[in-house]
């Protein structure tokens, strides 16, 4: 097989870039998921990220692929920081960004439809972070009543708008959480103990109120997204595998909802798992191939051994920098490329199958599971 | 190395294959551990055992790989189930059936030796599933004392004419049980609250019983199958990780008896070490090649990472369908002998150690440790 | 990239070589981790540790690569051991090795400057092991204040002496201790039940003084090795994963150590997020690369994916044979050689990235933890 035609993608999980013109430092901790600096004597560009991100990138900006750091930096402050990420993000082939808009500081980054403009018109739809929207009512909730008022009438108001909720219970807690949804009693005591001496702002890592935002909004029948596995250093990895997820799966199931687990290394094949044994279950490849870089296509490898192949989604988890929308869709795009014509070739699969699996993970399942308008762009081929 | 000879192969662990003409959900369910239909809009046929069942099964009847899966199917319809099992099992080169009986309801599957005759004169031999086993006395028993004595002498009379017996603890508990046999006081307080009340047919779930029978199957000093890693939804996957056996396979180790650990995945590499670290441990391949087809190759080469290459045997799990021998023996004979010629030709292995490796994991270990007769059959070179 | 040049290495984790000759047993067992003899029917020949050793030794010893076990054991005792340790570490291209000195019986093992010196003139560094100083210590101490007493200052002592601290609470207790450093009153009361009754030579297993132990060592600033991952059957597999480690890791930043996790297989994935998260935390190679031989460059390949570049060692875990170090320089050369072109000729890495990267690995991110003098060896090429 020469070529594998590729759909435009649909980013089923993403962020915004920020404005303005990141400094030197910034743009670096955007290379990792530790919210610390680096070591001394190393760098954040020597990682598979920071290498994708030279390899990939500085073309886009007319330079040499793999120039040093520091020459790319200069010219993309040289551009600006609209210009580049209005060449990035034109040249990533993303139709669609699904963007969780529960990250970041008001302002810092561009909203969904400023990113999809950024884009060259490309289509933006809101992900609900739960932590974030119930954070924002406790903000503004004027007691115990108001509060719990406003989180029963808010979370199906969101519903309306948005295509999909995300819980960061992973980070907050662990994804060993009790399965079944808390007992209203339960609920008004962690409501209550969380809002008294709560000043704006602060986080919210009650596990309870957080199981009674994942079944408040199962009950919509919208999908859930979960992150799983790594992230920054907040969470404990050993308590984020997916897996953790089985009783929970199971009990929420009679909702309808859809559950989506993102990223998942080092765990995903027990992602895959959970997709292959659960009907409303799906699998993300996300940050795991961003992170890995070279290695990304044996990460997807891993990811298409038991999940269904029309229940994984690809996306970028880009947050940030507009480079990370650039490789998480190049580093996809090839991955997937790669190992569905390797297979092809040596008679495994055939071609139709092919091209039927890539434009179900690239776009088709997303479309599907999210509700979004079928695509109309043409394939493009990658051999 | 232009080819790999490969045994005519012991398939270690197995079930049995339908009778008469499944129809197309019946088969469809055959294709997936879930236990729940499949999500809508999507198939279970689009899977890499969906895609390996249409690479390798049309061929045998008459139709070309990776025809649309109606056709397979009305094709099958066509010729009957009876000459479908028999082309399908004549054709997968499997000498011995190593046949776990206590799956399916009674008749619904070929018995071990209807299996062997089907597929053009195989050896079968019986493995004993012993909380199948207690469930059978459980429901023929007068009472408590006449259950326990039954026990008692039904273990030891199964292990003279089986060549195993088989545990589903990880299912009904997970591997986290107590390491050490429960007290025979334990045991007769667990068989009275299991008997008091209990319906024939209710599935055995009680781990100081299950513990007890595990024992007791050790004592015979027959090889004792365990299922870990991933199957059914009915497990919850994170407590079947097979390192959790750690202090039980330390603990059992003077009966003498042998572990098999089957499966694995994703925890397959645990099942290796455990086989490099306990002399009496095994490891087998069986259902995470089946399920991950194009990828098997992959997933065999990892549990030729820790597991000692005598320790490592062949297996298709297969359930069912005479397809899953096809492309379980298909996948493991060609996974095994591309990365087997790969290491002769890069220098890292002898071409007699290859051939000696491919015959010990093919069918030689599974005579050893089963106590099966020597093979006699041609092997057949793959390259 | 027709070759990747490789520095002279520095063995970051090792331990000594044994004196005079191995007897055929002995020998045998160094292939294994396992503890017990092998299975009846089975040899430690047949691993991968095994043929690797017969893929690279032989032709050091003037014999055929492959040439059979006993052919090789013969000709290594008509060499004599001491001529059979020269040639083989005169070959294994490694310039510095840090020896963790707490293993083997007193005096079974050449000492670190035997072993260089019968390398041909590398350098050599001590690692002390935390629990064997402690149980030194208690073996002396005339009393529960004295042996406190020489606890408080010896790990000082020690620290300016040697290079780095090893503990092995992994296999003592398992990493899921608690993060914080005990209270001086809790040491206390630890230290007093273990002394009393204790018989000199009694190992050290109790978690507050372990975790005593290591608070101490990570206050002088010196870095500290954890065994994670497998390793002989003492430890619990499942209680080794380097995740677990995770609290801990973050509760002793502040003191300025670093943390290397060794090994980690199959772990090693998480150790490689743990140095992607925390600035202090570096990944080992080690013992999964030797027991892994024809797959040693997979399983680098896995460390090469969240692991920064610049936090990722060598090490061969070599114990008791010379052999070791070669096949585990052998395997780590070849396999980052082998992985390192080819992204370079699939245009992912620069040829001068995948240049800096093997020279980071093999030696300069190790020459910095440690604080050892530059290398001056000459690159050698692998492609």
């Amino acid at each position: 097989m020469s070529a594998l035609p590729v759909p435009p993608l649909v980013d089923q999980h993403c962020h915004g870039v920020v404005r303005g013109d990141p400094d030197d430092d910034l743009f670096a901790s955007f290379l990792t998921e530790s919210d610390l600096p680096a070591a001394d004597g190393t760098s954040f560009f020597d990682t598979q990220l920071g290498f994708a991100v030279r390899r990939w990138c500085p073309p886009l900006l007319d330079l040499e692929p793999h120039c040093p750091p520091a020459r790319y930096l200069d010219r993309r402050r040289e551009l600006g920081g609209a210009e580049a990420t209005r060449r990035l993000l034109g040249a990533c082939g993303i139709a669609d960004y699904v963007v969780d808009t529960g990250l970041g500081r008001p302002g810092e980054l561009l909203a969904p439809r400023e990113l999809a403009a950024a884009a060259g018109g490309a289509g933006s739809h809101e992900v609900v972070r739960l932590e974030r929207l119930a954070e924002g009512l406790a903000d503004r909730a004027g007691g115990l009543s108001s509060f719990l008022d406003e989180l029963a009438t808010g979370v199906p108001a969101a519903a309306r708008t948005a295509v999909a909720f995300k819980s960061v219970i992973a980070y907050r807690h662990g994804l060993d959480f009790a399965p079944e949804p808390p007992a209203p009693a339960e609920v008004r005591r962690a409501a209550d103990r969380w809002l008294v001496g709560r000043a704006p702002g602060d986080r919210l890592t009650d596990p309870v109120l957080m199981r009674h935002l994942l079944w408040s909004a199962a009950e919509t029948a919208l999908p859930v997204q979960l992150h799983t596995g790594f992230g920054d250093p907040d969470l404990r990895l050993h308590r984020c595998d997916p897996l953790l997820l089985t009783d929970f799966a199971r009990a929420v199931r009679p909702t309808g909802c859809a559950l989506v687990l993102l990223h998942g290394y080092p765990f995903h094949r027990g992602a895959g798992y959970l997709a292959h044994a659960f009907p409303h279950v799906y699998a993300d490849v996300g940050l795991a191939l961003t992170h890995t870089g070279a290695r990304a296509g044996a990460v997807l490898a891993e990811m298409l051994e038991l999940a269904p192949f029309d229940k994984l989604m690809f996306s970028t988890d880009a947050y940030g920098l507009p480079e990370l929308y650039v490789v998480g869709a190049e580093l996809f795009r090839r991955g997937l490329s790669r190992l569905l014509t390797g297979w092809v070739d040596e008679g495994a699969w055939s071609s139709g199958d092919a091209e039927r699996v890539a434009a179900m993970v690239a776009a088709g399942t997303a479309r599907r599971v999210y509700g979004l308008a079928p695509g109309d762009g043409a394939s493009a081929s990658f051999g």
